[in-house]
């Protein structure tokens, strides 16, 4: 490799006109989980927005969490959230990624983005927060632990899993379960979509051997 | 699609042996950043650990946060953190995905992961936690705050970007880095790892408007 490094520095950040910044310091986390997490409020309004900062936090008890920015449009997201205490989290797929993100407009809260996206409402064993029909694989959660982040005013939401639906061929014998296959896909930075293509799946690291694909 | 949905309650997700749990929640995230940490301690032994939990929290102030499992591997990073107030975040590619899932290997403290893996320390800037030579996305982060999650006994550590290194060819006009054209790949589950292929960026979401491929 040749190619000239440039590097930037915090007042090189600071200089950066403010979309140019945005775009920039969310290209860095590369390639991050983007999912439609599907709500309600007291009065059964839907609510669906795109997310993309999911992460895994446990598996027993399964838990998962994500981060709710401060801004008016998700602040409807975290106020389901806590007056019901339920929300889904739907994958993306190839089919329906220019509906997911089109959710990201600011629609007032009166609009459900299901009906303004086009995408459509499903409910599953009586959980009574919506799923996205059309999301292959999808989950349910209960609300658990709100954590405020005060440094820029965002918020960590903490979920546990407690219902999940994946078509059962997608399931390999061992848990793992084949994303790619089910067609979820990825994003970078703030508005770039991107399928997989496996490189290996590599045996669990142990000092004395090297790793194996598997 | 008329595949078969299959539903796993939180019953059934108790009944699951240990590791087929652990692999089966982990997929549920999606596909997520993966990114090699580099820490010293106080007397300059390099650390390297691999985390798939990196997300975004901000842009202004450049903002990044991980979770820390309460594991004796993962520990060292904590340590060495809390202790010099400094690590990297360096990108994993395709040359270098299997020497960085050997770093999760329990090797001893006085074993650097540099070492044991073969991947190639580098400072730049005067900045004084190990960079990964063969990444060629990376960024220094100064330590800002920890959270500790008591459900689960994870910590989520928070960083300030403060020094960014990416070859210049990959920085779009606009503040987009193409982070694919770089090499950049993804993991899925807790071992499987992934190239991608850009389906299209969108355009910012209005209410009134149908995205745009950019």
């Amino acid at each position: 490799m040749q190619e000239k490094v440039k590097s930037w520095t915090t007042e090189d950040l600071n200089n950066m006109e403010t979309r140019y910044r945005a775009s920039f310091i969310n290209s860095l986390g590369g390639f991050k989980s983007v999912v439609l997490i599907g709500t309600e409020d007291r009065e059964h309004q839907t609510n669906l927005a795109i997310f993309n900062s999911l992460i895994h936090l446990g598996a027993n008890p399964a838990l998962c969490a994500f981060i709710i920015r401060p801004d008016v449009s998700r602040r409807h997201t975290l106020e389901n959230i806590e007056d019901t205490g339920l929300f889904t989290v739907n994958h993306l797929n190839e089919d329906i990624y220019v509906k997911a993100h089109q959710s990201s407009a600011r629609y007032p809260k009166e609009i459900s983005e299901f009906d303004a996206t086009g995408l459509n409402v499903e409910y599953l064993n009586g959980f009574s927060a919506p799923y996205v029909k059309e999301s292959i694989v999808k989950f349910a959660c209960r609300f658990v632990q709100k954590i405020p982040i005060e440094l820029n005013g965002t918020t960590l939401i903490i979920g546990e899993i407690v219902n999940i639906h994946i078509p059962e061929i997608y399931v390999e014998s061992a848990g793992f379960v084949d994303i790619e296959s089910a067609g979820t896909i990825t994003v970078s930075g703030l508005d770039s979509y991107h399928k997989t293509q496996k490189i290996a799946r590599l045996s669990y690291a142990k000092p004395d051997k090297e790793p194996e694909k598997i």
